[in-house]
C-alpha cells in the first residue's frame, strides 16, 4: 500500500488522539453532574470495584488513604449521595469545575493512569459570592468497559490540608 | 485496500478529533479577544442572526431568555461594544478566562452544540487586586461558515444570580 | 489507492492534532513539576540558549522585556531554583496552575508559536488560605529536540502590573 509507513504514524496518532479524547472527555463529563446538579448520575462515572477518596496533600505524601471523604466500592458512593440528598432540603451553593487539560501518565493494557489539576468554585446563592473552594490534582486509574470509560480509581488531592467547612459533595 | 475496516475507524477518529480542535480553538479565540482588549473583533465570532445572552443559572432554570445582556442579532453586539468604548475612557480592570475542555453534546446536520464551564477572573489596575468575577457555563450552537466556526447562538449561564456591577463587558 | 484526498486530509488532520497534543502536553508537565514542587526539573523544559521572563502587562505592551524576574539562558534558570532551594527551608504555600487549551499562533518550520491563559492559585500551608496568585498568558516559542518539546522563549504576560510579594518561584 502507498501509505505505508506513514499509514501506521497517522493511525498511531489517531490511536493516542482518541484515547486523550476519551480520558478528556470522561473529566469533563464528570465535571458536569456535579456542577449541574445530577449528584445521582455521579456513581455511573465508577466500576463497582472502585475507590474514591479525597484527600489532603500531606497526608497523602506519607502514604495515607483516608482523608476528607473514602469510598472503596461504588455502593458506597450511592449512598454518600442519599445522604446528601436527604440532609439537604436546598443547597445554597453553586460549583464549578475548571480543569487543565488531563495528562496521561501510563498506559498498562486496559488501564489508563493520569493525572489532571482542577480548580473548585463555589457560589453561594442567593449572595452571589464566589470564593476558591478547593485546587489540587485527581490520581486517576481508568477502565473502559464496553464503550464507556470509567473511575477504577480516584483519588482527589487537595492542595490544602483543610476543607473549611463538612464536605459534602464529592469533588 | 489493506488497512479496510481500521482506516475507516482512523478517519472517523481524526474526523472527529479535527471537531473537537475547531470547537476549542474557537473558544480560545473568543476568550483572546476580549482578554487582550480587542473587542472590537468580538462580533465576529457570530453568525449575522444569532442570539447572545449572559443570563444567571435560576433564571436560565425557569425557561427565561433575557438576563444581564442579551442580543438576538450581531448588529447590536457591534452597538455594545461601540458603547462601551464611548462610556470608558479608560478601562480600569483586566480579564482572564480560564476554560475547561469544551464538551461537545451533539452534532445534528451543520450544527454542533456544546457546553462549556469557564471562571472569568479580574484584576484592578494598577492595583492588582484579583477577584473572580464569574464562573458558569457557555451553552452554545455553533456553526461552520466556509472554514470558520461561528456561534449561531452562546447563551453564558453565571453561576450566580447577581453579577456586583454593572456588566459591562461580554463574557 | 481508493483513500486518496481524503486519506491526506486524514493524515493531515492527525499532524495536525498531533502537534496540539504536544504542545498541550508540554504545557501541563511544565504546570506539574511547579505544582508538585519538582522544580529542579523545571530548566528541563527549556533549550540552553534560552529565554524566560515574567513581566506585567503594562511593561509589556510598551516593548519592555525585563519585569519580575529575567533569564537568557538555561543556567540562570539552574541558578534561580539553587538560590530559591537555599533561600527556603519551609516552603510555606502550595501553586496550582490551571490552563486553558493552548492557542497555537503559527508554525514556522521547526518553530511552535503559542498563546495560553494561565490562572495560578496559592495554597499556604496549614492554614489553607487560598488566593488567585496571578493570572495571565504564556507567550511561547517552542521548538522540538528529538522526541521532546522545549521552550525556546516564554514569557509570562501577567494581568497585574504588581505581584505582592517577592516572586520566588517561575510561573
Amino acid at each position: 500500500m502507498s501509505d505505508g509507513a506513514f499509514g501506521d504514524t497517522a493511525r498511531s496518532i489517531a490511536a493516542s488522539s482518541h484515547i486523550t479524547e476519551r480520558i478528556t472527555r470522561l473529566m469533563t463529563d464528570y465535571s458536569a453532574v456535579i456542577d449541574n446538579d445530577r449528584l445521582e448520575s455521579w456513581p455511573d462515572f465508577f466500576v463497582q470495584n472502585c475507590f474514591y477518596s479525597v484527600i489532603g496533600r500531606s497526608d497523602h505524601e506519607v502514604g495515607r488513604l483516608a482523608g476528607f471523604m473514602y469510598c472503596d466500592n461504588r455502593d458506597m458512593l450511592v449512598d454518600r449521595i442519599r445522604s446528601l440528598r436527604s440532609a439537604n432540603v436546598f443547597q445554597p451553593h453553586r460549583y464549578r469545575h475548571i480543569i487543565s487539560p488531563p495528562r496521561i501518565l501510563a498506559v498498562n493494557g486496559d488501564v489508563v493512569r493520569c493525572e489532571t489539576s482542577y480548580a473548585l468554585i463555589r457560589t453561594s446563592v442567593p449572595e452571589g459570592a464566589m470564593v476558591v473552594f478547593s485546587t489540587g490534582r485527581y490520581l486517576d486509574e481508568i477502565v473502559f468497559e464496553g464503550s464507556d470509560a470509567k473511575f477504577q480509581r480516584r483519588v482527589a488531592v487537595t492542595d490544602s490540608d483543610r476543607i473549611d467547612m463538612l464536605l459534602v459533595i464529592p469533588i
